[in-house]
């Protein structure tokens, strides 16, 4: 089994409480349990009960850090409808909820009306671009199950901040695992904040994701981008293209800034 | 009383449930409640009972259609931190939940690292762009609350769609209230879809709104654009600036295609 099938399982209980067991493979730099990882944890948790395939949106408070170990996870079915039917879950531990999540379940589907105005980033093909070598990350387990290879080295891991909040890099899982909607809110949350590259460090509060088509096998071609930050905020923004050319999830976060 | 002040107000009731009357002066084109008008009611009864002055984000949830009459609002504080505090609210009207909001409070401040990578659109003054004639808005009474004005009047609305889902524009209440943090959620909501360009209608599925600086009095300038449109979906981003230059709200929105 794939790790994020693994650390993502859910087991359904009564009272629509599933349990769970976050595992320490998917920890950020800072030790503690990545946030998108857990996002991903409810959804599975929230599939169980909806009665469509699909995530479409998702929105993710964090209230808390997560640590591994053992989880509950509550849903509830907000509002079942004719093509959409809505859903909510609590991740707690240790009695505490760590992550609020929303979502909105339907049938993705391609028909209808087209528009694209973007393009996936242009990058090098991954075996021309450089990955960022596993040891330099530390306490941040999650480096060895996602791989990162971009055209160069961030400026932040080389020491020299570039002033600019914003980067376009491949991913993949390491273990061969191939994309689906259900890890793409881990995906838009795996890399390093694009603010390292002013010197400041992030944690998560809010982090909403659109899940817009089925993503094909193959590498994820994706770009990260903070455009403001005041007043002790930033947002991210984060979009995923995969192999086919086709933008399978674009997602927004605002975060509070850190003491690095 | 200004309308928005008027129109929004709550009254505190026992078990964290609030009493709201929606009022028909906030209607769309289809003649349904706008939906940022009804996260910026959940947001004032949110407010009643978080510790902390200032909305940061907001998500909320668009179950089915709102209409004017009586609502009730539940709320509940999810987590009260040091400087953050979760809460929830849902809004009902005869017994159905019509929005799930989910938000975290703060108190927004201006200090440390700050950068910016934006501008505000840039516009003729709101005294030589152009208003659009209040009664080719029909059913849509939001219109009369809503002053926009732009450098020329929409293609959708001269009947020739021009292709491109963007416009920028110049937006304030008529009746001179000023804006403020809680009024944003509605602002963001309340212009004609950018898919009216590409000949489609829209109906709101889900909103996030980031609240990222209070307002200065005065004509706010503000941003719409859509990027994708695939499968029946399609996602609205929406940033306002205040008269200082400032960037006050940035929300994204994803939303379903309708005939028109």
């Amino acid at each position: 089994m794939f790790a994020f099938d693994a650390d993502t399982a859910v087991t359904a209980g009564p009272d629509g409480v599933s349990a769970a067991v976050l595992t320490d493979r998917w920890n950020g730099t800072a030790g503690a349990v990545n946030g998108g990882y857990m996002l991903a944890t409810c959804l599975r948790a929230l599939a169980l009960s909806m009665p469509f395939p699909d995530p479409v949106v998702v929105s993710g408070f964090f209230l808390k850090p997560g640590s591994a170990g053992p989880a509950s996870i509550r849903t509830s079915v907000i509002r079942r409808g004719r093509t959409t039917a809505f859903g909510e879950s609590g991740l707690a531990q240790e009695g505490q909820e760590v992550v609020r999540a929303t979502a909105a379940f339907a049938r993705l589907g391609d028909d209808g009306l087209a528009f694209t105005d973007g393009a996936p980033p242009e990058l090098p093909p991954p075996a021309s671009c450089a990955g960022v070598p596993l040891e330099s990350f530390g306490l941040a387990t999650i480096a060895s199950r996602i791989e990162f290879r971009a055209a160069s080295l961030p400026g932040w891991f080389l020491g020299r901040p570039t002033g600019q909040p914003a980067s376009s890099f491949w991913m993949r899982f390491t273990d061969g695992r191939e994309p689906d909607l259900f890890c793409l809110p881990l995906l838009v949350d795996s890399i390093a904040p694009s603010v390292l590259e002013l010197g400041a460090g992030s944690t998560t509060l809010q982090l909403t994701v659109h899940l817009r088509a089925r993503p094909a096998p193959g590498w994820l071609a994706c770009r990260a981008l903070t455009r403001f930050v005041r007043g002790g905020y930033h947002e991210e923004d984060f979009e995923v293209w995969d192999s086919a050319g086709v933008l399978v999830a674009q997602s927004r976060q605002l975060a509070l800034l850190v003491p690095r």
